[in-house]
């Protein structure tokens, strides 16, 4: 069924996933709208933004920077809504906000976690481009790997939400970039339309050895989102005073248990200590209050320049939330995808 | 046989070790006593310094900051030597001088890695706590540590030339300080004349349980330069923030191959986003002409009005180096080891 203004269609975590999950791990639940008390807006989600920081926090206990999703509980996300009902002085009914109304369609709110949005050409984009992946590359980019003209910067998932604007930032700032992405298509892209210099195809049996001669000159900047196999190719490149912002490791987050052996920590430990690499763990949630104005500011002008260019990859309707998630933890996306819920 | 003046004993780097060096790696060598050319001073070694890094420039290939030791040829050592014959008129026969004169006697040098000592109440001094190992305990722990009143800082080798410099300048910092070494009398020293607060026996089985106890509100700074199953305790134990110095990891220097799985590398990434640690190698070559002006103001204070005490474990006779030195990767030594190889 599609939206409606009388049933509150939702999915809930049905089952902790064991590795990557499956549909049966969400349930997809109908309950009435919510109806908002003294100083609570009504939000009907417009647009619901699929990341992959949401496995982690389907597992028991969440994360160190949010709590787990309750089992039975509606999918926690990031959300464009539209204030249908009003009894908060600050917010109009009719207004666009940027809220975290997760996987359903509607979803009360005091105020507290809402941006109003304004009036915006694409307002998908506070999800993506102008939002919190494009502000994690930001900030992981230059305030972490701090890119200098002439450096090598990596970055995997090259089309991703994250890692175009890694590269496309990175580029702007004078550096040389070699993505590696999942398909000779989105390498294409991130060569063409996104200006990386390199694009490696990970399914390519290859692609290492041709990171290696990519990079001929070392690794200045490895930006981390992904991890596993794309990590072991990176880190025997790594140059002197090399940067490693950490700002995620997809290929793990459907592990259930730790990889076999050997154990390859000490040869991190080991390259970390001879290359004098710095290597740094951030969560974006960290950061808004000091430095989202700038990145709004500076990303706003490059996309409106059209000097950094971002891609969506749209899904139409709620139903499809769940398989557009699985697809996006195997790599099956192309852009920042986001679920168009309502056609509003 | 004794130091002579008309024989140079030297030590050779007879094989590459296989795991732990043994006797067998290293021969002992009669030449002659070299003779300064123009420009050259001759320098007859007073205080040898035995140092972990020296285990790894045995392999071949050494590091990224130095060459390793070319099979047959000396090893390599910093040392405190004396200025014996000089055609150098920057040197005066008799003076004192850090030099890196190797496992010898008698050595040469232009002159271009030699640092006048002046008057020194206890030369060996340069070669440990006015010298290599305070000035990496230093820039360490607070260029990279950063450690904070209250905070917690852990530091293994405790008692050893760098471990006891962390520990007490963490203290003067206003901050918690929880050591790791090998055995009761250690921890005795590291608690009662060092100020440590707490230091845990690693050959207690329950050790790690112990810095789980004694680290109750998380660890903020670990230096690390042991690695191994050290490490392994202190991953689960980081706060928010920490700050993670890589110095060494001496642990993993004798293996011949990584060690068996699982592989905790993922878990180390894990750990360091989550917790958005900050990880950092440095060798400490790269800060002399920064820092090191710096560290023997503030440690020269410290140690004259014993603020920080520098304890030295020396041994007598070059002949007993190479003996000293296996025992300092086992941990047998107590304190900053040198070996005193004239009676100068």
């Amino acid at each position: 069924m599609p939206q409606s203004d009388t049933v509150n269609r939702r999915f809930l975590l049905a089952a902790r996933p064991q590795g990557l999950p499956t549909a049966q791990d969400f349930r997809l639940d109908q309950a009435a709208v919510p109806v908002p008390a003294e100083g609570q807006v009504l939000l009907r989600t417009a647009y619901l933004s699929l990341d992959p920081y949401m496995r982690t926090l389907m597992e028991e206990g969440g994360t160190s920077y949010a709590p787990g999703v309750t089992l039975g509980a509606p999918m926690i996300g990031g959300t464009v809504s539209r204030v249908v009902a009003s009894r908060h002085p600050q917010f109009q009914v009719g207004e666009l906000v940027l809220a975290n109304a997760g996987w359903q369609d509607y979803a009360l709110s005091d105020g507290q976690d809402l941006t109003a949005l304004g009036a915006m050409a694409q307002p998908s984009r506070a999800l993506g481009g102008l939002g919190m992946p494009a502000f994690t590359a930001y900030v992981g980019l230059l305030d972490i790997g701090q890119p200098r003209p002439g450096e090598t910067v990596v970055v995997a998932a090259a089309t991703g939400a994250v890692g175009s604007v890694v590269g496309q930032i990175a580029k702007l700032k004078g550096a040389r970039v070699v993505g590696i992405a999942g398909g000779a298509d989105k390498c294409r892209y991130a060569v063409e339309t996104l200006g990386f210099d390199v694009c490696l195809d990970r399914h390519d049996p290859q692609w290492a050895g041709q990171l290696a001669a990519a990079c001929a000159d070392g690794i200045d900047v490895y930006f981390e989102n992904v991890g596993g196999e794309v990590f072991d190719a990176v880190l025997p490149l790594l140059n002197l005073g090399a940067r490693v912002p950490v700002c995620g490791h997809i290929a793990d987050y459907n592990r259930q248990s730790l990889p076999a052996g050997p154990n390859r920590l000490q040869l991190l430990m080991a390259t970390v200590l001879q290359q004098r690499i710095r290597m740094q763990g951030f969560i974006i949630l960290d950061h808004y209050a000091d430095r989202f104005e700038a990145f709004r500011r500076d990303m706003g002008e490059w996309i409106d320049a059209g000097r950094v260019i971002v891609r969506e990859d749209v899904i139409d309707g709620l139903e499809n939330a769940p398989e557009a998630f699985i697809g996006l933890l195997e790599g099956r996306n192309f852009g920042k995808l986001v679920v168009r819920v309502s056609e509003d």
